[in-house]
């Protein structure tokens, strides 16, 4: 089998895969693809390949005749998620799997990252040499929040959510989820698009983990956020274009919204003058929640992994189509 | 019955516990103290008290000849944690309770929300506006961490460690305490001193949550952070004097520690051109790690619910001696 790959594998990543494939072969793009917001030009080996590992582009993805099987070393997969690109996979029998799992419990840990820094006002605290007593000092701890009993609401679930929700688990939090379509087995309260103003109006935190397709552009909106509980705290580690941000940016000023954390934006990184960038209460970090030591090395395991489960015919992990 | 209070109540706490323990009478201080580390003068109206609640000075409660039950608004009880006031209140009999289990859950908290904003570099990428792909934001995305398989040592084992444990459960960390005197029901490995030196080269990240008496003071010296991983994250959510600033400062210069994360210093807060201020891996909050929404307020309840049990005689909650 032929593996092509147009990641941007450390050295360390690309000894683990080939010898986990040997005898079979792996040919490196001389164009790797450095993000998954990047494109990456056409390869005249991609058309060759049995196998793609990477983030290829989807007409590339197209013209490779022999391909059987598409592993995207992300989680999201906007560039797939279209009915036509749906469509002709399933027509040609293409098997599609992501790196969910890869980055499942980093993305986890961040969101709750955020959340724990807003609760314990570290953003402020940590410039603050308040003295014991005074006034700041008391406004400071008065400020804080405790996450235990309150209410989340997390926007899509998929293997992030299923994560979070472990570890929410020790805050005794009200948390309901919502999704295109609830299959009731959750775990907890899971609304559909009908449903969804209910809980939007009591939650106190508002994790979005969209994917972007065509459905889910600017799902945040002036509406939406409008029907939020005034002084929500919302957070964003899915993807930029999922939020209005000059709703998002109103939202802010107004106060409905006590804070918003972001981890995605539109476009990335903002420009210059951007007006989230002045913001006192938006906290941006630059698209880092899957993050992790040896990320190179962890997404080359999940190929390998995977890669197994191809060769013996067994069901693929995180198969997406 | 007299209950005398030096606390700084918030208006609707005072309704709560006149309300509470009616009745008996409460008489305000009018020298209230405002934290646990300011002392307030003596006061005439605390000679006569059955019940003192606060932070009195301990001349102050020894001249009390009345008094049955001193009830700290604090968790931590340096000025009391004497042999001397010790074997005074066993001969008076005099029952001292703290408002541990007010301070237990946010104090947790605050701990985690150190622990995470570390593993997740929220300093650095609060600041950062890297682009996808640059070598900037490669170092950023690698140098995230899960707190997942990683080890912690807490030092000392009392109501904070026992929430920390709990949230921290879900992590599928090795945790291991030190405590004085284990006593076997702690469900995670405990040592003594003498057993310290090996889970402190161990641990990734160690967890000072130690009071303030004679044999804590420097606890954390230049020995003991010499023993320490190379790499180590150190926090401190006990007392400030419990370490040893300057062997502190070595150990951030030198590398051996990662970073140090402190809500207490010695003293507080730090004065201009500390040079804790000015290292760059040191993170500071004012001494906020208790703070809550309606402090005041949870501190009442909890008094009023000891007051429940003085008064039936049955066992009081957060009983320290």
């Amino acid at each position: 089998l032929k593996v092509f790959s147009d990641a941007n594998w450390s050295a360390s990543a690309v000894d683990l895969i080939k010898t986990g494939i040997a005898p079979h072969i792996l040919i490196q793009s001389t164009k790797p693809s450095l993000s998954v917001l990047h494109q990456a030009g056409p390869d005249d080996a991609l058309a060759e390949a049995d196998i793609i590992c990477g983030q290829p582009e989807v007409a590339n993805v197209l013209r490779s005749t022999n391909l059987q099987w598409l592993h995207l070393t992300s989680a999201g997969f906007t560039r797939y998620d279209t009915s036509s690109f749906r469509e002709q996979a399933a027509a040609r029998g293409l098997c599609v799997t992501n790196s969910s799992s890869v980055y499942d419990q980093p993305c986890a840990e961040h969101v709750f990252a955020f959340m724990l820094a807003h609760s314990r006002r570290l953003p402020v605290a940590l410039r603050s040499r308040a003295a014991n007593g005074s006034n700041e000092w008391t406004g400071l701890r008065n400020g804080c929040s405790s996450l235990q009993n309150k209410s989340v609401l997390i926007l899509g679930f998929g293997a992030i959510a299923v994560r979070l929700l472990r570890l929410l688990g020790s805050f005794e939090m009200r948390i309901v989820a919502f999704r295109r379509r609830p299959r009731g087995d959750e775990g907890i309260p899971t609304v559909s698009l009908n449903d969804l103003p209910g809980p939007l109006a009591l939650a106190d935190h508002v994790i979005n983990i969209l994917p972007e397709n065509s459905d889910s552009i600017h799902f945040i909106n002036e509406q939406r956020l409008a029907l939020m509980k005034p002084g929500a705290v919302f957070y964003n580690i899915g993807r930029g274009a999922t939020v209005d941000q000059a709703a998002l940016i109103a939202a802010l000023r107004s106060g409905k919204l006590e804070a918003a954390w972001l981890d995605v934006t539109s476009p990335e990184p903002l420009p210059e003058n951007h007006p989230l960038l002045n913001e006192p209460n938006c906290f941006i970090t630059p698209h880092i929640a899957g993050g992790h030591e040896n990320e190179s090395e962890s997404l080359a395991r999940h190929f390998l992994e995977n890669f197994q489960h191809h060769i013996c015919g067994t069901s693929m992990i995180d198969r997406i189509m």
